[in-house]
């Protein structure tokens, strides 16, 4: 039916810079941040929270775009669209997913808005709080969607997150049209609850019709069908997409692929140092797995392993050689 | 003679943005890079090199601005004065220094000139290779040196890698003049062994004159008296100046005090990473003991303290908690 494809994932979602920061959970609560969350703040914000937080670290970010850094790291084929600004850390997010050989070439926004960062406070406990200015990620528009580059591959990966400006809505309804009509599939994070709740019913019908894979972690699912508990969300979902993995931090994950069930444990990294982008990973390694013909327990595990890479150290991608370490793991 | 000093150490340096990316020696090779050095690139040159080496984590840098951050973190009150540009990485860099309380209002340059940046390449052994595009950096002039922060410290800290550009000569001739008529002392580090190989007869003029406290690794001190082994350096530098540190990376440091030699121990680090920034840190330890009253064999081991913090991890500046460490020593 559809022609080989060239690539094995194309990420949309927000083109981001992280600025990594350590605190603690006073800082958190005096500056009213909700701890383990995303919120999102204006530049005028962005410009006050980094005056008051610590020294950074900064590395390239954005959920979706961390997935596709975690693919090409595994050693699969990539590709990323987003949006940038011509400035100093739009060069580092583009030099940063590049250099991991992801095809990305979306043009950079002419607006005034600088590229986006996101202010990401680590406390002891290895628990990231982020406050996102998302900037000239939000510009996406339809146009910038390229359809060679959706039809080119087997898995269209978008992040929930950027299912908010009217553009960007546009262009995702875009891309799963291309993909679809061109025979692949899409995949899609749930990404927060606050973008559950604020887009309850258009996610519940995304994923009933839409998705064909559902990434989301226990908190979410639970919001998306209002359940009491995990097994209640678990019910909920089951028959309603065609592929759904539901991860539980270090309680593992459960997979859900047509009538199978498969329960799978979290990888123990080797050092909890921030749990930036362990999400993104796991959805990487999943989907590593699921364009390399792997049956869906082996592709949570690999999730699973590429998850507890980034839990040892500060940042949301990939600093080990990730091939070696698959191959170390047996996957 | 001088009134109390209000800071401990202010320190003028470059200020740099590095971006640390992990490789292996067969790309050194292949790219030509001095293994272990640091070597000063255009801006061509560094876009070209950007544009080849892996993805990578952005820090703040620079060599004494990084001793600055580690006086600072240990407790110590401190200054910098170095040029950035009004551009993205500028604001990185001076948001990193006073987020530790680290005085620094140098006003930005307002040449086309970029902040500068060094492309730092990591290899398995933890070895750093630099490239350095000093940007903005290298336009300090002596008027950027405040005559009061100058005099408000008890120590002015220099590094050799900006004995080069003719202003930022001026500027720390009279930061030297400055402090010296203040009743202060003047460090100086001499940054790297290209920089002793450019300015010998002038380094040598500055340890037997103008500098205090002489900081200076095996290879540096060995190149400044064209000494065939360490302990032929040693005997060279003997007499000349009141202080200097000698550093030899895991086989320790020499202390020469006056008449007193001591000799003192490397902390092994928890564990071998990245070696960007050991010197610095040891600077850093080094100094804060100093201006805290410390004898100088309790200065030299807090400096390996504070060295051992930054080799175990990417990137030179603390990620721990400096104050907890120090106590945790005993020191």
């Amino acid at each position: 039916m559809s022609a080989p494809a060239s690539l094995d994932v194309t990420g949309i979602g927000n083109a981001i810079v992280d600025i990594i920061a350590q605190t603690d959970d006073a800082f958190l609560t005096a500056h009213a941040i909700a701890k383990g969350g995303m919120t999102l703040i204006d530049a005028a914000a962005a410009t006050r929270l980094y005056g008051i937080m610590g020294p950074g670290v900064e590395t390239s970010g954005g959920s979706a775009a961390n997935t596709i850094a975690g693919i090409a790291a595994l050693g699969g084929r990539a590709g990323f669209i987003g949006k940038v600004q011509q400035d100093q850390l739009g060069e580092v997010f583009a030099h940063d997913l590049r250099a991991l050989g992801v095809q990305y070439d979306t043009p950079a926004s002419i607006s005034e808005s600088p590229t986006g960062r996101c202010l990401i406070l680590v406390t002891p406990d290895a628990q990231r709080s982020m406050s996102t200015f998302l900037g000239a990620g939000q510009e996406l528009r339809p146009e910038d969607v390229d359809p060679a580059r959706i039809a080119a591959a087997q898995i269209t990966y978008l992040e929930g997150y950027l299912w908010d400006p009217p553009g960007a809505k546009q262009a995702f309804r875009k891309a799963m049209d291309i993909a679809h009509q061109a025979g692949r599939r899409v995949a899609m994070s749930l990404s927060d609850a606050f973008c559950v709740e604020r887009y309850r019913d258009e996610f519940q019908h995304l994923a009933a019709g839409n998705i064909d894979i559902l990434f989301a972690n226990e908190t979410e699912i639970m919001s998306l069908y209002q359940a009491r508990t995990f097994d209640d969300a678990l019910q909920a979902v089951r028959g309603k997409c065609a592929l759904a993995a539901l991860t539980r931090s270090e309680k593992g994950c459960v997979i859900l692929a047509g009538g199978e069930v498969h329960v799978i444990e979290a990888v123990k990294p080797v050092a909890l140092i921030d749990t930036t982008g362990a999400g993104d990973l796991f959805a990487a390694g999943f989907l590593f797995g699921l364009t390399h013909g792997r049956d869906v327990a082996a592709c949570a595990r690999i999730g699973a392993l590429a998850a507890s890479e980034v839990l040892a150290h500060l940042g949301p991608r990939p600093q080990s050689d990730m091939k070696a370490l698959l191959k170390k793991s047996g996957l």
